[in-house]
């Protein structure tokens, strides 16, 4: 079956995010199911802190992606509903860690949780988030999903690592922050696309084009996020603009903006940046010589283009419902900065 | 073979951790060839911060149970040694977070790692080396391995929030206690030493057997150690001595002291631990109620009754040099208190 028999034609012309959650309403409905089973436990905070992140109307877009890749081919077994809220379980417990390594204030549009339970709980729920992933993998049997998803996270706390250390400095090239974004971002897409086709055993050629279109599309998603980061609207994103600025973070937009910098700009970088020296003007000023400078506009760009080549990578399947939500999504990960 | 045959008669009388790292010398060197090659990353912050810990001495007591255990029975494959490899990164990883949570200044003698790097990076190379064990059990096949391992580090984080929802909560019972260093420590000692019959499919006997030594084994340590806390030498146990005081930590010594308190006993308690309201003299004061009390006594002689249970759970394998120094060990984890 392609599509669930209860989805409106006028929930056609809704955003694909939007469409892509009533086509999979009743997978989704399995997968939170099991969610919110995993993250009980007898120590009250733990449930707590847990559904205060994972009620907070996050799009689950990873375990969506794991769905959606699995109803490609027709398939929709427990084994991937596991899988999925394995996927959100892997990103919540980074998400936990996250907020108490950046100091943000908001997620999601409500208040960090290491602000409400203090950063100790947060670092511990996490970890429980993390091992509780690993509990339903193994429950799934297969070895090979559990390399791939152990392996990403792996990666990903790699390209934490490695974001950290890069740090307020201004000097780092785009090759390294391709790296970190693959790291940090696409590892956790691309193997939320790629579990599917393995439990489902489906030809090498269908997981490597599900890999790739997972990569492909934590591309485009970071790079969006990061032009968001200096461009979008606190009410709108849920989280606060200019994080990465206030934190140092070097992204792609500063990266390009460096580059054509002129002796002024690039001194005024290297002050908020790489002394990590702000006042209060700094990011208007920074957000000015972004649009200016056209950084922000490449930043873009690239995304669209990892877009459309996250979409060339689903043409090895045939014309469906889901493919083409997936080929829609694509494109609306990059145009919600619009 | 049951020992091998570069141990001289003179390590015999060595005490029996000692003794133990004497007889896995060659399956430890396998175990740390595994550690180290496992800990690197092209990004540097990752193996310097894990070579601090990981060089610093420490007794990698837990990988030299899965080893003992395997040796028991006559077994050492390289199966073995990553499962132990991957049991030492679940213990680092958590080591790393609980750094952070206690804000102790040392650990294993040296300064602890987030005082150089910072928690950020504690925080994700823990992660990191949290992932890397889930590489390594995968690579041994063992879905058994996997489950028990994986349902340890849930247990583990699971008490270690326990720990930290009962921080300077005087009305804190036994139950309570036993069930938290139960999850915090015992889960590993256990699941370390109940991966090797696993591994090797020996008979379910020998499986709850071993489980059973790791879990009296790892309550004995645990009571020991929170006995220490009140009693050691700081030269000896490169921690501080009160770190659970300062914390407000509610262990058995201070549990048994405040159940035999009098009116003035029981408001300094409340005041130190419940309110956290602590004066230079506080800790001194404490150390010699523990004592008179016989509090400390009491928590030692719980630690005894542990450790002769963990002897007792190895009478059905045959006698050998590893059932004798794991039974001698059992002793030792204890008696280091005098």
């Amino acid at each position: 079956m392609n599509a669930p028999a209860h989805i409106e034609k006028s929930d056609l012309s809704a955003n694909p995010a939007e469409r892509l959650m009533v086509m999979s309403a009743d997978d989704m409905q399995a997968v939170n199911t099991i969610i919110l089973d995993r993250m009980q436990s007898p120590v009250g905070m733990i449930p707590d802190l847990a559904a205060h992140l994972v009620d907070a109307g996050g799009k689950r877009l990873r375990p969506l992606l794991t769905i959606a890749c699995a109803r490609l081919f027709g398939e929709s077994e427990t084994a991937h509903h596991k899988l999925a809220a394995a996927v959100e379980f892997i990103h919540s417990a980074t998400l936990l860690h996250d907020d108490v390594i950046d100091e943000s204030d908001l997620r999601r549009g409500r208040e960090v949780a290491n602000r409400i339970w203090g950063n100790s709980a947060s670092i511990l729920v996490g970890d429980f988030l993390f091992a509780r992933a690993f509990n339903l993998m193994v429950e799934t049997g297969s070895l090979e999903a559990l390399d791939i998803l152990s392996s990403a996270a792996s990666i990903i706390a790699e390209g934490e690592v490695h974001q950290l250390a890069a740090l307020r400095n201004t000097s780092i090239t785009e090759d390294v922050y391709m790296d970190v974004i693959g790291a940090k971002t696409a590892a956790l897409f691309a193997a939320a696309c790629e579990v599917s086709p393995v439990i489902s055993k489906r030809p090498q050629a269908e997981q490597e084009a599900l890999r790739d279109f997972g990569t492909k599309l934590g591309l485009a998603f970071q790079l969006t996020d990061d032009a968001l980061d200096y461009g979008g609207f606190e009410s709108a994103l849920g989280k606060s603009v200019g994080d990465d600025f206030r934190e140092g973070k070097v992204t792609l937009p500063v990266i390009r903006a460096i580059e054509s910098a002129d002796d002024t700009e690039r001194a005024f970088w290297e002050r908020v940046i790489g002394e990590h020296n702000q006042n209060e003007t700094d990011l208007e000023r920074a957000v000015s010589m972004l649009r200016k400078s056209g950084a922000l506009d490449q930043t873009v760009d690239l995304a669209r283009q990892y877009a459309s080549d996250a979409k060339n990578a689903l043409e090895i399947f045939p014309a469906s419902d889901w493919r083409t939500v997936l080929e829609d999504l694509a494109d609306f990960i990059v145009e919600r900065i619009s």
